[in-house]
């Protein structure tokens, strides 16, 4: 075995004695387990006509988008989701990608010129980092979802072309970024707000238009809205939505847009029939804050420290790497899938259980899951 | 209107000024167009199994994967296509990305440790060097597909742990890398072969396994093969083959698969249906190869300089950015879709027609086509 093999292979044993060995667990279609794992909050994912829309863009499209957005790529299924996209979000336009990591590449990047100061909260998701990093602008890490330290920050750098970079909710810990007082601070300081809004998509705001409408800043022309398309619309891709002089802008000279396959017409489709659904899903949304609710009772009386979720997702502390993961083990043995965060996965280095909530499981899956979280934990 | 929108705007103007604004023009799903184009080089977009494939899929699994790869985005679909992708590539393990884009960020950050010196063709596709620039590593850009040159450049770094990055053929050009001379370079020196084969895959090796089988290189310890699945496999996605310590610190620690939705079950199941058409269309790369020469024939008789393809691509200079976008939208009125590459798009500043041949297109449409597109020259 070559020299770099047996580096990387040194490393997986530091890893394994650390408790971080990762495992793909695959499952299967007829898999009975109760998720609460996933991202598929409302439940769309297998919904119907999300896949009655998306089996007829398969069948008139082909499978493959065949090409780049500017090439062969771009079919009037991805022109009516932009569409749809920008007048949910109420944003002048918006541009779609093949994941949320290469769409919050390319705006990160895009907003950063040469002496562009990037700021961005400790707890953002890897995709943010990455684009921050690989803008070259000189980055920032803000405190967590703090508007007074970003005043301070900003302050400190009078002059700069300043963008500052969060999440809405946030992926590990399920908190909320006070939107409207951040946004009181970048624009009283002249600075651009990009909002991840990733896993407020659906749940939070009117007709369930993400955390940045639900604060009031939906439309505003220093407001860049990036989210995935995978997790409350069921799918896959990712979309940036914002003034059109910067989706302009991301067409023309967007590498991870122009560079990259569309994404399939199919798939485009069936996210453009959960955008439909979705709006008029205030059924669906009350389920998730009812099971919330009912979940932050359940492991509060049980012992378990729980933060109150903004939207979907709930952390409960475990003891460590290894805990968290027989904790999750236990949970799926007994047909309940629950997330492990592990580093590096967790901002802060700790381990815990993620539960995300689905309002298209049945109620007695939902109340027998809570039992068996609680009945397995260390 | 904000600062940062007049200075997006102002240099939209500039662009415009340079003939190099871009236009999103969707097709409608029974649009005719003959498409020379797109990278369908098999016609397996389209594929009444890869179709069914699909669409059995997506009614099992639901549209989305609802999760990462690590907690609910691994289906049995996944598996059984990383299963036949390393069988078929020859290599000990293969990773399936969402996007080929993603891939080549994964493999090429995997493979630069700190102190690595990265060593990238300068005719790399955009990912490739994204992937360069975000390592954190030392990157010397080399001269395009110079073995000899490449041997000068390791010869001047001795002691260093060092990676050379290439594509097979090249996405713009179509010219093949001398794979078999740059791994005599590589494996003399002690250095790691990275393959993007997303334009080889399909159509050269035996049974289309690729540029890297084709120069006997597959399943060499010291060869890593990316792709997309977007283009010969008439899907989406990406792939990392390799050797079983290099995806397990994948699966560890690679960003862009950890932190990204897994691709939809739908898409991995007609993507491993075209896998399995490929294996056996040696009938349709025989077709590319004929209009391979019937392309290079045509277009030199009517005194174009066009490089032989070494697979589906050929390149046919313009006189400059907007003589290219005149004789691509002239060709595109007449029914005829063909790629226009202008800068930033095309590796030297050039701008071009970029013809991609496709097995599927019926004959008598692509003779059509041929003429047309000598008819419209500038
Ligand atoms: C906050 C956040 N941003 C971006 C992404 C990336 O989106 P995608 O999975 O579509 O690449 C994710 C998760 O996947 C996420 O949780
Ligand atoms: C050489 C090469 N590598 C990588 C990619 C990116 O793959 P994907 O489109 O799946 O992101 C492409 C084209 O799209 C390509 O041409």
């Amino acid at each position: 075995m070559a020299g770099w093999q047996e580096a990387l292979e040194r490393q997986a044993r530091t890893r394994a004695k650390a408790g971080l060995t990762r495992t793909l667990r695959p499952r299967a279609a007829d898999d009975s387990v109760v998720d609460l794992a996933g991202n598929d909050y409302l439940g769309l994912a297998a919904h119907p006509e999300v896949i009655a829309a998306a089996a007829e863009a398969l069948h008139r499209y082909g499978l493959g988008a065949t090409g780049s957005r500017l090439v062969r790529g771009s079919t009037d299924a991805h022109t009516a989701l932009e569409t749809d996209l920008a007048g949910w979000l109420g944003a002048e336009q918006a541009l779609v990608y093949s994941s949320g990591y290469l769409a919050n590449l390319g705006a990160v990047r895009a907003l950063a010129g040469p002496g562009t100061l990037l700021i961005s909260d400790r707890y953002n998701h890897a995709s943010l980092i990455d684009g921050c990093r690989s803008s070259g602008a000189e980055v920032v890490v803000a405190p967590h979802a703090d508007p007074a330290a970003l005043a301070t920050i900003l302050d400190a750098h009078p002059g700069r072309e300043t963008v500052f970079v969060t999440e809405s909710v946030f992926s590990v810990d399920g908190d909320l970024a006070p939107l409207a007082e951040l946004h009181a601070v970048t624009s009283a300081h002249d600075t651009l707000l990009l909002v991840d809004d990733a896993h407020a998509l659906g749940i939070l705001g009117d007709s369930g238009a993400g955390g940045v409408a639900a604060a009031g800043l939906a439309g505003k022309p220093d407001v860049i809205v990036t989210a995935t398309l995978s997790k409350s619309l069921g799918g896959a891709g990712g979309v940036v939505a914002g003034p059109a002089a910067l989706i302009r802008h991301l067409i023309d000279t967007g590498r991870t847009f122009i560079y990259d396959t569309a994404p399939p017409p199919a798939v485009v489709a069936g996210v453009r029939a959960a955008l439909r659904i979705t709006r008029a899903a205030d059924d669906r949304r009350a389920v998730l804050v009812a099971r919330a609710d009912q979940t932050v009772s359940r492991l509060t009386a049980a012992g378990f420290p729980v933060t109150a979720p903004a939207a979907g997702v709930l952390s409960v502390t475990a003891p460590g790497p290894e805990a968290a993961l027989t904790w999750a083990e236990d949970c799926r043995d007994r047909g309940i899938a629950v997330g492990c965060f592990r580093p590096p996965s967790t901002p802060d280095g700790s381990s815990r259980l993620r539960l995300t909530l689905n309002a298209g499981i049945a109620a007695e899956d939902f109340d027998r899951a809570l039992d068996v979280i609680v009945e397995c934990a260390p």
